[in-house]
């Protein structure tokens, strides 16, 4: 059945002019974007975004996290709106794409419908979210992480960067402190445009990803303690390397993973201390990250990673410690909005597959909130969080079609 | 056959007394020594050393190293020497025993014979050597590579410690510069005793170690690269995780050293750089020692260690460096000395047992200038280079003992 609208597409190249312009505030010497959240370089952005939304017929309003939401009226604006969005900040060595190309995906979602002189039944908002990255005021996601009411604004106005500002103080320095309170509003569906920032889409071929939601995480600090002695003296059998057991875990966490799939394990960090090349490890402190979408095998990870650092700690006379840092239960997206998603990419004639998002987005938080999906389009090589950051013109152009396509069923009106 | 004097003892209470008085002078809380080489209180360490060597009737000489050579004359003083010694410097956080009861040792040797007014046939001297520990002055055993012609004199004047100063100045400071060239001088045989610094002979509850050898030792650094990546996106089948390759080859190396006893293989430090938890680590240095008695067997170790790096850089799709950075050859003791060691716990009915040193000794060099062997006694938990450093005193009396009995045998002429 043909819907209206079924042809209407967007404008690639004015979205990648749009992406190139807004790359520019902020530019690096390496062709990346330095443009960290609340700094002036940011304010330029943000007014840079208000002023391309208005020209689209947008107003902008701002709430008091700073995220600015531009809205375009629905035939019926007492519909929830149907809203898309990302982020405009960088990291310090950040790409062009990473939050900016779904936020302007929005944007060109925006002109496009304007162009065309559209107007859906629901009320179409686009969200720039405030402080995605938390590389300058951590924790990541603050601003939709306050909207979900996971963090309280008191707290996030509180965080200060690495030169002591506060959050709060900066956010009213560049003026971005609205007066609409940052909380859960009825939202019709939220969706997300990102580069996948992994290498599954670029390495099968697949422009679209539909993403189903994300992994749950658990980070463990693990420390196993045996016996410094003389590497030449002390024979193989007398023992107590706490190297050895590490490795023995750095190993099998390996083969629990690729067991449980699409489950991941990763050892980041790995510390024995002084050290010295003559000497048994007498310590070993290093880090797990475990992650998986289904909750209940995240539990039988941690459970088999917990076992594997007894066995392997046992087998060198070591004692061990376990810590648990932090536990973030998987994310599952709302059926209907994946379903919006693969529908507009199977209507556009682009591959797609499901794919669960292994890191976290603005749209984790959202989704404790509204229905909630995503949609991925490739990076080269998985690289993200790096000037070399990259995807295609035709790319993104893909993805933007498909979010145009599932906004607008999405801003179907039921009557 | 009763041969003379196999009924002679050292004074054990003599000699623990002696070890006990040494290790007050650089005394510290834990009960170690701190009495590092050349310092003032080597000074008085070598003093005291001397006077007591005086006082059992033997003179004592300087050579241009430092090292003290007390020497009871022979029946025949054309006759070379049969030199026992170790050292009398230490750590700074050093025990009472690694090379005082080696030199003490000695000491109690020539008490014993002034004592019992027995002149053996050849000459007998015991050496203090200087600098074995190195760890002011490195390298370790410089008078001993001196005196071998590992090292030159010039070279070993001109090492600085932390401070900047040069070793031949503290020498002269000390008072500590003789006439007589450190240079090798005909020598019947050597022989050091020395606690084991390792776990064995405690373990096996046997009193002697008969040490017939010194493991040859090989220093590789180790270099893995792969691709740092987001350890949340990255599919495990996707990764190029330098860490899961070298805790292969850590893995691997302890079965590899296991398969060829009694080498061993150790990996002492292990460094990812900065690293992140969520990171996949990119690069992975870290350091291998490997020890083999036998040369070809440390050859064939040194082979495998390079074949596991690579198996395991090419399994996680990484590429790798390997730089040997040392290559000491095995030591071979001398049959005859090694039989006189053994014959001497055998008549003295004392359980003992061959053994490889795992650590490096005066002896090493000595080897390679004269007929030499080793003595080992026990130390408890196979501590050493610790304040914790212990050993009991019937164990120094069997040692002195066996040492005693193995130098007359030596010292007995052969006409």
């Amino acid at each position: 059945m043909l819907r209206p609208h079924d042809n209407l597409r967007v404008d690639g190249g004015r979205l990648w002019a749009s992406i190139m312009a807004m790359a520019e505030i902020g530019a690096t010497a390496k062709g990346g974007s330095n443009r960290q959240t609340l700094t002036d370089l940011d304010r330029e952005g943000r007014a840079l975004f208000r002023r391309w939304c208005e020209a689209a017929g947008a107003g902008v309003r701002q709430d008091d996290m700073g995220c600015q939401i531009a809205r375009r009226d629905g035939l019926n604006n007492d519909l929830p709106p149907v809203v898309v969005g990302s982020h405009l900040d960088t990291q310090p060595t950040g790409g062009k794409f990473d939050g900016v190309a779904g936020v302007l995906s929005g944007l060109e979602l925006l002109r496009t419908l304007d162009e065309h002189g559209i107007t859906t039944d629901h009320p179409i908002e686009v969200v720039n979210w405030t402080n995605e990255e938390g590389c300058r005021f951590a924790p990541a996601m603050l601003a939709s992480g306050v909207y979900a009411g996971v963090f309280a604004k008191d707290f996030a106005y509180g965080r200060t960067d690495a030169e002591g500002r506060a959050f709060g103080e900066e956010l009213a320095r560049i003026d971005a402190v609205g007066d609409e309170p940052c909380t859960p509003r009825p939202i019709k569906a939220f969706l997300e445009l990102h580069i996948e920032q992994g290498p599954i889409l670029e390495a099968e071929n697949v422009p679209i990803g539909v993403v189903t939601g994300g992994q749950g995480i658990i980070w463990l600090d693990v420390a196993i303690v045996g016996r410094e002695s003389h590497a030449g003296t002390t024979p193989m059998d007398r023992r107590r390397d706490a190297l050895v057991a590490a490795a023995g875990v750095v190993t099998g966490l390996r083969e629990l993973a690729l067991a449980h799939p699409p489950g991941v394990a990763t050892v980041g960090e790995l510390n024995l201390g002084l050290g010295s090349r003559n000497t048994i490890p007498g310590s070993a402190r290093f880090t797990v990250d475990l992650r998986h979408p289904d909750a209940a095998t995240l539990a039988q990870l941690e459970e088999g990673c917990r076992h594997l650092v007894a066995q392997e700690s046992g087998g060198q006379h070591c004692t061990f410690t376990i810590d648990e840092v932090a536990h973030t239960p998987p994310v599952v997206f709302d059926p209907l909005c994946i379903d919006a998603v693969r529908r507009a990419a199977e209507d556009l004639g682009l591959a797609h597959r499901e794919i669960i998002s292994g890191a976290g987005h603005d749209a984790f938080y959202v989704a404790r909130t509204a229905p909630t999906s995503m949609i991925f389009i490739p990076c080269k090589d998985g690289i993200s969080h790096n000037e070399e950051e990259s995807t295609e013109p035709n790319e993104v152009e893909a993805g933007a079609n498909v979010l145009l396509q599932a906004v607008l069923d999405l801003a179907r009106g039921e009557g």
